[in-house]
């Protein structure tokens, strides 16, 4: 089959690789209808040294089952199926508690399980991992149902782990997929005000599609002080920072009202950060969020995918073929596209 | 009057001092009756510069009112009350959100007011901040309700932000006076696991009077690996760190069960921490606490110290005369005492 993989910051190849095989009884084998480019591919993308390297890419599709492992059961040849980013046996007490990234028998797709940026891939924990969809889904609603994979679970993450209830207040900082897809999960949850703050002005504009009520387009303090501006001075009960990097936390710090929540789902590109009296302690402010555990929100979140409520799929503004993956990346990492999908 | 005064690092003075007054319409002056030497003062007994002293010490107190300002109603000469360590209106977004520690007209005691380790203290915004106690109370219950001042109030803060309910795993970090009675709290909201990591015997023996049910005395990764065993590998769901040095926060990161809560109350002597994948990411950990709002769990907290359902203040083993604080400050400095009450 083809696949993609990469060699080094910047260097990416779709290349021959061996067809997935079932290895655990566990195991399903899926036909990759869609896939896609995410955000967090571009840390790689900066940093990948050749010594890391080659790597396998991708960790969200679609597709159809091929095969199952002896103790797969409820699937069948050709069900339609979508997978979160992590698999999990969704049995264990981690998973009960709907927190499937830290399940002992789960991981992550890509990193030593093959990527889904190709034809095909290996699903462990198939039985737990696997969600199905109607087969006769309309293809247009394929790169909403993606989104279901990691970027819409992952804004809901951050949503949800701020508690985000009827009339809040929110900043939603990044307007990159995640963070546009919380803005509409802030929404869906009855946020009053959201606060976007990015300064591409296609995205903020479908993050005012998806329910953002504000855009602040400034960085660093002078957003802050917009943000504080536009909240009587205080800044917003919930904060959700959707980039990763340090300034984005400092933001967050920056715009979270005292007593508020600051839920991060944007892969933290540092380990320290200011948590002290100055920061965190002093005004009360809870920090929350980390990888989404988006199996336990995939039931929820499907029936208003399925029947047009949301379009979360609107975050793809670029369908590649797969063998051209390496442009999804440069088109993604120059902020041409937003989100790029990739067709068999 | 006679007043606790810091001059540097270990030095500590009771000397003469200028009598409160009243200063704003909203003040009111209370005669201390009890006050104490908190865990918190040891902070700057082991770090104040010379430049930076004389500062006046002393947070905690209870005593009778002897003059209130011209918008002060409700109180009268005589009245028994206790303050909260902050002083609030009580009546701003903050404070009906129960964030008193947030509210723009409030402040601490010591800094800036005058200390309460003092023969009188001046109240600021007393109508807000003081709360009546039943003028003919048992002397003896003296020390429990002092204790709803900070040390009380603080580890019920810890136990309310982790939200512990029945049935919760527990571990505690730290036995001072707060780690005991964080312990105290966690039991009363129904914890059933309670593991206290301290290693001085006779105040982990008040901490299991209180209501821990598992002591670890190790420290570090040792205790990190005490904690993971008693709890099947995982930790504990809520830890409430009572300490406020580095190695407490890493403490708790190892002993914090994946999706859990680490509610901080001890003061961080730190203003960096790790929070990245490899800490608090990964795991989908939250963190929370800072200084207590005490005033919002004052009412809450107070009928069963009247009705000696609880006794917290058993965490002080030692009286002393005001005349004598400095020596208070050293006995706990040297952990000869636990919690030093002071008397007039």
């Amino acid at each position: 089959m083809r696949a993609t993989f990469m060699y080094e910051a910047g260097d990416v190849r779709v290349q021959d690789a061996t067809d997935p095989v079932i290895e655990q009884p566990t195991d399903a084998i899926v036909r990759v209808l869609r896939s896609c480019v995410c955000g967090s591919d571009l840390h790689p993308y900066h940093s990948l040294t050749a010594a890391e390297g080659p790597v396998p890419m991708g960790h969200e599709f679609l597709g159809t089952v091929e095969e199952t492992g002896s103790e797969v059961s409820g699937f069948r040849r050709g069900d339609l199926v979508v997978a979160p980013f992590a698999f999990a046996d969704n049995t264990c007490e981690f998973c009960r508690a709907g927190l499937h990234t830290s399940c002992p028998d789960g991981g992550f797709f890509a990193a030593g399980v093959g990527g889904a940026q190709a034809e095909a891939i290996r699903v462990p924990q198939a039985q737990g991992t696997l969600v199905k969809l109607p087969n006769d889904v309309d293809e247009a609603l394929l790169p909403s149902l993606l989104t279901l994979a990691d970027v819409y679970g992952t804004g809901y993450h951050a949503a949800h782990q701020a508690r985000v209830r009827p009339g809040d207040w929110v900043t939603v900082i990044g307007d990159g997929a995640v963070g546009l897809l919380a803005a509409l999960s802030a929404k869906q949850l009855g946020a009053e005000r959201i606060i976007l703050m990015g300064r591409h002005r296609q995205r903020t504009d479908l993050g005012r599609y998806f329910g953002a009520t504000d855009v602040v387009a400034e960085r660093g303090e002078e957003g802050i002080a917009r943000v504080r501006d536009l909240t009587g001075g205080h800044g917003t009960r919930a904060v959700l920072e959707a980039v990763g990097h340090l300034p984005a936390y400092e933001m967050a710090v920056g715009t979270v009202r005292p007593g508020g929540v600051i839920s991060r789902v944007g892969v933290p590109q540092y380990e320290e950060a200011p948590v002290g009296f100055g920061s965190l302690f002093g005004p009360n402010i809870t920090l929350t969020g980390g990888p989404a555990p988006v199996r336990a929100y995939l039931e929820e979140l499907l029936p208003a995918v399925l029947d047009g409520t949301v379009d979360p799929g609107r975050v793809f503004d670029r369908t590649l073929p797969l063998e051209q993956a390496a442009e999804g990346y440069r088109a993604m990492d120059r902020r041409e596209a937003l989100k790029v999908l990739l067709t068999p």
